[in-house]
């Protein structure tokens, strides 16, 4: 095999062994008391019946689009150099329903594991902090790494399908359809369960917290276990297909920029090197993983971070590995320019962790603000917290300005054909190389919830309760840092996913890569095309919010329904034996709405640069410019609103924390803790921050790639 | 005199007549009882003392800058033909003081009558609907008439001191710093105004109607005087700097672009179309507003709308006379495609209007929704104020989007060169033609806003404050559709100032338009400057909010400190004489917190292009084009903002009056009206929308032409 490409199948084969390793050592864990069990079993049940009716959904879509592609691209599409329009056509249209399933599947069994994970964490919180950690971290692991084995495999299977070492420079032209089937359904699983978690938080809190005066996650709500169900499918399946689709995107767009140095060296390496990149990656962050041992005294966040640092660690010197074994032949000695440029990639993903801190713990400055103007009541907390999320786009536009021009400058040094980019391409690949890592850190956040949620409903003592608060302090953390992580990566897998959009272009016109380069956004329809893109993003993030709305009034019409039918519900005559709401129907209830929801903000992305770049097509502009120009407007636009939501979002939680811990005080100096007007208001803020951070944010890091891929797709319709 | 530039001087010479007589007129009337005088006057003292104390600030700035200009252009510029970089620094210096000065002027006479107005609109309306009215627009008339005749006189002035017919293709190059020097003042004073009226506003409700339970407006409130004061310093004073930028800004771009025609045609004409067209639609804007006459029994809106009619359809005709007899020369039956730009242009002012009431007026869908989302409390009444504010930019980016392809086409189909761009720029003189009117009823607002109060303030019968509670709600109406006129044009000017900016940096590089003309957004060091720029769109507007949280925290401590120091104030034991609260403490303290506020995020959009603009410099990347991307996109990013501020704030602010005005009932058909839960969180977005659309929203406006401004006088900086 060329170069170190070895190490891909070795990589994907011990990552899945891996994967069933954790998953049995989870699954033969003990799973509590019958209490336990059976909240966790209606859990698994809620989130098991909105999984496999969204999919539905989603596999629906799918093989529309996937018809509609062979068809679009097979008629209005080109011939390309060994292949005609219509060979392009049905493996594009296959690509994507592999990319579509391997997504399905991986988010699925993620899921799986995860939800069978809460109740043993919770019944191992009842005997140490340590198994608790282990618990979470290894049910996480399974979502993590399995979704970037699939990737890995999904990739590297398609490639060879299509061409591989025979074709090497046209086959990652005919898979792009994976990437756009990935984030195709990334973009619904993340909107869908977005629209889920939110409404039914949201819902649940309205009418029990506020109108009923129950506490939260208390048994007597009917909605708390469509709560429960809401952790899983939004933040772990959500997050799992939209960073199963960052990875794909960046290893195709990675091989689509090698095919510019390939034509030049004729050497294999360039196109097969994301691939091993991303296989040391793997290996690194596995035992990043096995390396954590919670301490009992300690923080678990440490631990988590101990690991994080091990796999940091071990992917530089894969990087390392791979940089010299592999470039050296056609670079001899200027390699390490690009080694460079993928740590610029690794130092990027570490500075995004202290940023994110920053902004959402309440040891700062930030959230501290949001927190004393809560004093003054909800307008202010909410105008504070507005000004904090605008604030932290600074970071996140600095962080990615920075990196961009460091890794394309190294690129640069390199001095092979279309080096620039490919600097930017090797940063990605750098900082995507723990995605397994972060991605087990963001299943912790759920299943930990989770456990304290079922602890608390079945009733276990404070000890207990402190255990896996704690945990789930921990969670919120690892949460809010996927997201800073997710998107910033989107931030840099973009500027790379362009390059390959305007290779393709100029494979298709001319031949050969690195023959259209320009994207004049002064012309006037370049501009208006920009203007229409940042247009999208506000559009759909209002189609997000708005949704999250509707679903909510759903549920708390159903919550209120239940109440009024059986009073005894919330008061029982025999508070020994109350009579249980009916959580199915509130869950159903949640999905009906949350699905239905999902569709038109689904949509938006998908059409709006398709119908642009048919229109300007038809008008008889240079249509492919014009949709270059919405495609990089639409991921700027993207990543500033998504940076504004998810930490503003954070901030407003956190302070809403922060006065329930008892940290805000009065001029006098009495606590102003909860149950006081500040907290009220607190409490305003962090409900307008959820649909913020957990639904519109993260759908827009999936909408800033669906962009790219659907175009880079689609690019030969735009083409005269 | 070449064309019709005859019209120029007239159209000054009468439009400052009828200034004159508009105040005259005003000032004669009859200004009330003692008692509306005595309020009256500490309105005229508050406003007067902020706007001396705000100015002494702006000067201040104005002076340095323009030596900071003046030595950067001198020491780091360029020669150009005919002229010495050391010539250029100067005059550019110059003009930047005129510019601004100009502005200033135009400012304080125009707040000076609208002060003086509203008392007597209040004492007016004690006598007919159809008096108040007219008081009410002449005042406002006197601002918008001296705000556009000083703006055309200034350019006008200016273009024949710096060379005017001898050197017809230099001189409009020469006096960009005139509307460098409009957009800077425009944007401290609406920085400045926009923070004092808002942070009054919410400060003075905060403590009053929410802490101590007392209604608006009530004298015994120590902060209802800055209350008052704040609107016509933000509204009247900040607005008017706003429009007059843009009309500076507008005729000056025009004329760089005309240069282009000249070049080749060498008919002075197309320099000095502009000024013509601009004239005309001082003449046509001046005519609607004298055939204004209310009937007592309609609403006066209509009556407003009739004037404004009358003066779009001669505007249409003062733009054909124009483009007939100036253009037919050099295009021969042509010119008649750039009457249809210019008509695009005036259609976009109106549906603008349409557009605005949509999404503003509680008889339409938006305000209805967030209306009924404030049911369940103020989070939902916020999430679905935030989906309407984000919505409405479908609806300014389509607006803006096909002017700019239309007008941008039917310039082309005319045959000159630049002629796409010119089209665009014809649109917008088109669409600034009524810009006149459009001030007046702007102005209008703060005029009516403040005779309400005083009525409410002097105690005023039941049937009085209906009429003037009738003319505040017309006043909200002209206010919203003011600021969709300010932000569209915005739009539209923006292309031409870039066309105008790539043509001078075109002559700096080249010696001739037109050979500079490529912003190739694919280029990383491009595409990081567009970054740059949609993040300082977001910082700007956080920094904004934010100074007004601050400000209403200092009127706040004040507030209460009176009232502590003096409970006689809330409650006085002899009613017929109460003590009276010390107005001025709190009128002075807001004025110093909120010009203190403004400098940040005044300096940022002045600072941020410029360093952008150095450091690229300095790392050798073709500068000019980095700040063209941060320039386009940073203008796409502050047009999208802008709109979801300005309607969304407007929206929120309709949706609570909609609660006040019983419309709103709940399943069982009872109305839910003030002092509901659902007006309680309707408050909240009230509050919140206050300095989105107040403050930052318009702002934004600013911040677009600025940009485009400060960019356009510095681009001799950024050339090697």
């Amino acid at each position: 095999m060329p170069g170190l490409f070895w190490i891909v199948p070795i990589a994907g084969v011990l990552t899945m062994l891996f994967v069933l390793w954790l998953a049995r050592d989870v699954l033969k864990r003990d799973s509590g008391t019958p209490k336990m069990r059976e909240i966790g079993d209606m859990i698994f049940q809620g989130a098991w019946a909105f999984m496999k009716r969204q999919y539905s959904t989603i596999a629906m879509f799918a093989v529309v689009v996937a018809v509609v592609i062979g068809v679009l691209v097979g008629v209005l599409g080109h011939n390309q150099p060994g292949y005609s329009g219509f060979d392009i056509a049905w493996r594009t249209s296959v690509a994507f329903l592999v990319g579509a399933l391997c997504s399905g599947f991986a988010g699925f069994a993620g899921m799986y594991i995860a939800v069978k994970s809460n109740v043993r964490c919770a019944s191992a919180s009842q005997r140490s902090l340590r198994e608790a950690v282990t618990v979470a971290l290894r049910g996480g692991g399974v979502a993590g790494f399995l979704i970037t084995a699939m990737s890995l495999i999904g990739v590297t299977a398609i490639f060879f399908a299509f061409g591989g070492y025979d074709k090497p420079d046209i086959a990652p032209n005919l898979i792009v359809g994976f990437g756009f089937g990935a984030s195709f359904v990334a973009l619904f699983a993340q909107l869908g369960g977005g629209i889920y978690t939110k409404a039914a938080d949201v819902g649940a809190d309205l009418v029990g917290k506020v109108e009923s005066g129950i506490p939260e996650d208390d048994p007597r709500n009917p909605a708390v276990i469509a709560d429960l169900v809401g952790d899983n499918v939004g933040d772990c399946a959500g997050r799992g297909a939209d960073l199963f689709e960052s990875t794909a995107a960046e290893n195709i767009g990675a091989m689509i920029l090698g095919i510019a140095v390939y034509v030049v060296t004729k050497n294999v390496v360039w196109i097969l090197f994301p691939l091993v990149v991303r296989g040391f990656g793997m290996i690194a962050s596995m035992v990043g993983l096995i390396s954590v041992k919670a301490n009992e005294k300690e923080n678990p966040m440490n631990a988590l971070n101990r690991g994080y640092y091990v796999a940091l660690v071990l992917s530089v010197v894969g990087l390392f590995v791979s940089v010299h074994y592999m470039l050296n032949k056609d670079l001899g000695g200027k390699e390490y320019w690009l080694f460079g440029a993928g740590l610029v990639g690794i130092a990027a993903s570490i500075i995004v962790v202290y940023i994110t801190r920053y902004y959402t713990e309440f040891r700062y400055r930030p959230v501290k603000e949001i927190a004393e103007a809560s004093k003054t009541g909800p307008a202010t907390n909410i105008i504070a917290g507005l000004s904090v999320g605008f604030e932290t786009t600074f970071a996140t536009a600095m962080i990615i300005g920075v990196s961009l021009m460091l890794a394309y400058w190294f690129g640069t040094q390199s001095g092979i054909a279309g080096a620039g980019a490919f600097g930017t391409a090797v940063a990605t690949m750098g900082m995507l190389m723990t995605c397994p890592y972060i991605l087990t850190m963001d299943a912790f956040g759920p299943i930990t919830d989770n456990a304290n949620g079922i602890n608390e409903m079945a009733g276990a003592g404070p000890e207990i309760r402190k255990v896996t608060d704690r945990l789930d302090a921990v969670g919120n953390t690892t949460k809010a840092l996927t997201k800073g992580y997710a998107l910033v990566s989107a931030g840099l897998a973009a500027f790379l996913l362009f390059q390959a959009y305007l290779d393709r272009v100029s494979i298709i016109k001319f031949g050969t890569p690195g023959e259209y380069t320009v994207v004049d956004i002064a012309r006037v329809e370049v501009f208006v095309g920009a203007l229409l893109a940042a247009m999208v993003v506000y559009l759909f993030s209002g189609m997000a919010i708005k949704a999250v709305g509707k679903t909510a009034g759903k549920i708390i019409e159903e919550v209120r329904r239940q109440f009024r039918a059986d009073p005894e519900i919330l008061n029982p005559k025999d508070p020994k034996n109350p009579h249980k709401p009916d959580y199915a129907k509130a869950v159903d209830i949640t999905a009906r709405a949350a699905l239905r929801e999902m569709v038109a903000p689904g949509l938006l992305p998908v059409l709006a640069p398709v119908i642009v770049g048919l229109v300007f097509k038809w008008m008889n502009y240079d249509a492919p410019m014009v949709v270059a120009g919405f495609l990089m407007v639409g991921t700027i636009g993207g990543i500033m609103m998504a940076s504004f939501m998810n930490n503003g979002g954070g901030a407003w939680d956190n302070a809403k924390k922060m006065i329930e811990d008892g940290q805000l005080k009065d001029e006098k100096g009495n606590v102003l803790g909860k149950k006081t007007p500040a907290h009220a208001a607190a409490v305003v803020g962090d409900t307008i921050g959820d649909p913020l951070k957990d639904t519109a944010g993260p759908s827009l890091h999936v909408l800033i790639k669906l962009l790219a891929t659907v175009t880079l797709v689609l690019v030969p319709l735009f083409i005269k």
